[in-house]
């Protein structure tokens, strides 16, 4: 790692062609941005990129001298568009070579003469990786120093956190709350600004919804503190009273 | 621009705290990207930031750069999160004022005497930006050179972009096609692979599938070229049908 002060960050590299091409649907982020808030780490970026080997390792260079943990979904699969492993093998400079514990998983996983070429691909990953156990359906991810390899499927994705829990040293939990309102953002603007301008480490969000015909605010307040969302909280309710806005 | 022979394609901005911190979840990208496909310009990178001025004016000046068109979704309301036509005034390096038309629009669209500091902020944009309009709730996005600014409400943004159709000079619509198979990845990555190796202007996609307690995969294929793409799938589903694969 280049930079020795790196904040408890993360970002989220999305490897997969189906999620440009608007086929398919990302939820991976919400789920690993959930998880890291938990941990009290704090996504910071996000990059979605094509199955294109280039593309991948200068991106994986790129994010992971920026941010202490990097998690990359998908292309760990079995198909000639599943290159996540060979290309972060190239990042690292490292050989892109069978891991004896993955193979040896998915040896036992699978009967006898169906362990094929197909399969075998799966246990190849940049040498001196640590495996990520995969309870669902035994392929298991990969990380080696702050990258951590995961696969694209949601449901495995989602078994396979778990195994991580104590793999990363995180902070305070990322605690917020929310507050719905009857009103518009604009009608808030001016008072909601000044409330966040009194605090400096806390996050005051305010996102416009529409349900079931009607219109309303929620304001989001998240910090590690649960005591300055408390005291930010009470300083909103006040002027959200003073201007006779219903709270929901 | 700096670099003259760029594609078409583009890259996406979505700049929102609220979509790091996994409390919503983003579907503008999938709406962009199919809006894309069918003008003929390819989505080849996302990258989703935080509500953070350095951080909006270095990602849209690297991106703008690399990509023939750049979306920006998000952070131009009211509050005082709302950030990206600042940001963007200083990544081109221009006024951030009133646009005199966009203030026309608002002022017009509410109420004698309704029209408060709130609203009139979404009138300000960088100078000499081009209107996009907006006829769901009137507040306009901007454009600027190659950048084009939206919302991040989902249904707004949708309602804006066909007022962009002639605005984006694309190519021959993206197409695709998608073959179901009841199947595992593992048995078919061999054969595809082959077959992949002899189309290079065509891009050939794998994607597991749990439905109902069933197990399959989606081949996806995907061209500018339909002849091309019928000429693949006839080459799949030969190899397919050999190894007596369900079609479903």
């Amino acid at each position: 790692m280049k930079k020795a002060n790196k904040k408890l960050n993360a970002a989220i590299i999305v490897i997969g062609n189906e999620i440009l091409s608007g086929r398919t649907q990302d939820i991976n982020v919400v789920t690993i941005s959930n998880w890291l808030n938990n941990l009290g780490v704090k996504l910071d970026e996000v990059r979605i990129i094509p199955d294109v080997e280039s593309i991948i390792v200068k991106t994986v260079t790129e994010v992971r001298r920026k941010f202490k943990y990097v998690f990359t979904t998908g292309g760990i699969g079995p198909t000639h568009d599943d290159i996540t492993a060979k290309s972060i093998s190239k990042a690292f400079r490292v050989k892109y070579c069978f891991h004896p514990k993955a193979y040896k998983i998915l040896e036992s996983y699978y009967e006898k003469g169906k362990f094929n070429l197909g399969r075998k691909k799966m246990a190849k990953m940049p040498e001196k990786s640590s495996l990520i156990l995969n309870p669902s359906s035994a392929a298991p991810g990969f990380y080696i120093k702050n990258v951590y390899c995961l696969p694209g499927v949601p449901s495995i994705l989602k078994s396979m956190l778990g195994g991580l829990n104590n793999k990363i040293i995180g902070g305070n939990k990322i605690l917020n709350k929310t507050l719905r309102l009857r009103t518009v953002e604009s009608e808030i603007s001016i008072p909601l600004e000044k409330v966040q301008k009194k605090f400096k480490n806390l996050e005051i969000g305010s996102y416009p919804f529409f349900k079931q015909g009607k219109i309303g605010v929620s304001i989001v307040v998240r910090s590690t503190k649960k005591k300055l969302i408390d005291k930010c909280l009470k300083l909103i309710i006040n002027f959200v009273k003073k201007k006779k806005i219903k709270i929901l």
